[in-house]
């Protein structure tokens, strides 16, 4: 244990977050990265990639459910996923979880975030060891979804599960990205994307938004709430090939049926989530379609 | 301006929120704390009470309006509203704003918060400088309520708008207390106080939700997120002397209707605020009423 370490996130040049650290697990500068693991005081074990807080044992749940059981609980049969990130291994996790879900692949550029995770984070990344549904693919996701196209398989629901579009996810928010994640879905294929703070990255919410709006047919952005990304509050993109409706599709029994227990997400949640607060719809008005 | 200034609000030893400090404007030792206003880099002026950030320019209106807005929309004719705390002048501002309100009594123990907010933070305490509909009152909000029973006035909507139950607050958050603010309020009032954090302060969410359950009818809690308090979600709760509630009885139509406009309030945010993470739900069982 380290007498007094502390780890520190800022946010441009007027706010940081900093965390009491224990042990430094592991640290890598990878191709892509920096990928460190910490134990914290408060917070559990923490992922930082390129300094910036990814995940931590505590609040990973917000995020994660958020992310998964939105897309899945409104699809009607979601069969095939598609993730892209997400190397920690949360993301997987939650969709495993859903018997529908006959296969999940998943396109991490960075093989030692899984790395370090499978080995200091099992919390998130046990999946990541080995499960019969998951073909993990260590590589480049934007070119993935440009090969894939050519075969016959379709995504019932895509999810990017990115970082900041700093580094190597910058290319994860861009129009050519996004028409070939198209090309990939299913006709009532749902895309929901990691979506960047509310308070603080309203130009870069706008757009996203507005890349998405050129390519899907129905957008939403929802929110959730969690202790370690910048002003806690966060959104998710929500993006349709069809016309399915994130509140009206939503198939509230099966949350219940599914006899899956959540510690973030539930039913009324779900809906709430994509009520939004006043600054937020102004900002974003014409590029949502959300109540 | 200072060339490397921050100040940092501590939580527990295991965590810590920096703002970047362009200029010191007020600090002053009081009976009951330390006052301290400071213009940040990136949150606009700051309010710091014994050093925890209590108001910011920048994300004020999140706290005021939700803390204002949902009892005041909720009760079907609020004319006579108390504030206890709130000294830098927001809440008030917010409940001034619904023409039913025809006095609104303000008690702040620390008449220099008020004098702080008066000078260098406008944006919430213009009102404070004199309101025809406003009783501001330097004074203790514990003797108050105790007083105040004896006269046959009564309260429409009480809100106590505090700090942590810690220094001159820590009253605020006992059954004496409460137990005189219900003797203060008309029969189908409503109690809204600051309810601190889901994440952080589960026990203290309990403890309180006890305490108003012995005395109150109904009991909810409600969230919002700012930018500033540790972990950006932050709750209120929500105690009715009646049957009324907080989503059945709310007045929808009213909040277009009254040409209000709002930075962070609107009627799909107030009921979606009360659907809770499945963490929080499972903590309170048994001690509300949420959906």
């Amino acid at each position: 244990m380290h007498s007094n370490l502390w780890i520190e996130e800022r946010y441009k040049d007027f706010y940081g977050m900093r965390y009491k650290v224990e042990n430094v697990l592991y640290s890598k500068k990878t191709e892509f990265q920096t990928v460190d693991v910490v134990e914290t005081k408060g917070h559990g074990k923490m992922l930082l990639n390129d300094g910036l807080v990814m995940v931590t044992e505590r609040d990973e749940i917000a995020y994660h459910d958020m992310i998964a059981h939105v897309p899945l609980f409104v699809h009607p049969n979601p069969k095939n996923v598609l993730v892209i990130g997400g190397g920690d291994g949360g993301t997987a996790r939650e969709v495993l979880r859903h018997s529908s879900v006959e296969k999940c692949t998943m396109v991490e550029i960075d093989g030692a975030v899984c790395e370090a995770c499978m080995e200091f984070i099992p919390q998130t990344a046990e999946v990541l060891k080995g499960h019969p549904k998951l073909d993990l693919i260590i590589g480049d996701g934007v070119k993935f979804v440009q090969e894939f196209q050519a075969t016959n398989e379709k995504f019932d629901v895509i999810i990017i599960d990115s970082t900041d579009p700093i580094g190597p996810a910058a290319p994860l928010f861009g129009p050519e990205f996004y028409t070939n994640v198209n090309k990939c879905l299913a006709d009532n294929g749902i895309v929901v994307s990691q979506g960047e703070s509310p308070w603080f990255e309203a130009e870069i919410q706008k757009s996203m938004l507005g890349v998405l709006n050129d390519i899907f047919k129905n957008i939403f952005i929802y929110n959730f709430s969690n202790l370690t990304y910048p002003g806690g509050l966060w959104s998710f993109t929500f993006a349709t090939k069809g016309d399915i409706h994130p509140i009206n599709d939503f198939r509230k029994e099966a949350v219940a049926a599914s006899g899956l227990e959540f510690s973030y997400y539930n039913e009324g949640l779900h809906q709430a989530a994509f009520y939004l607060p006043t600054f937020m719809k102004k900002n974003l008005e014409g590029l949502i379609q959300n109540p």
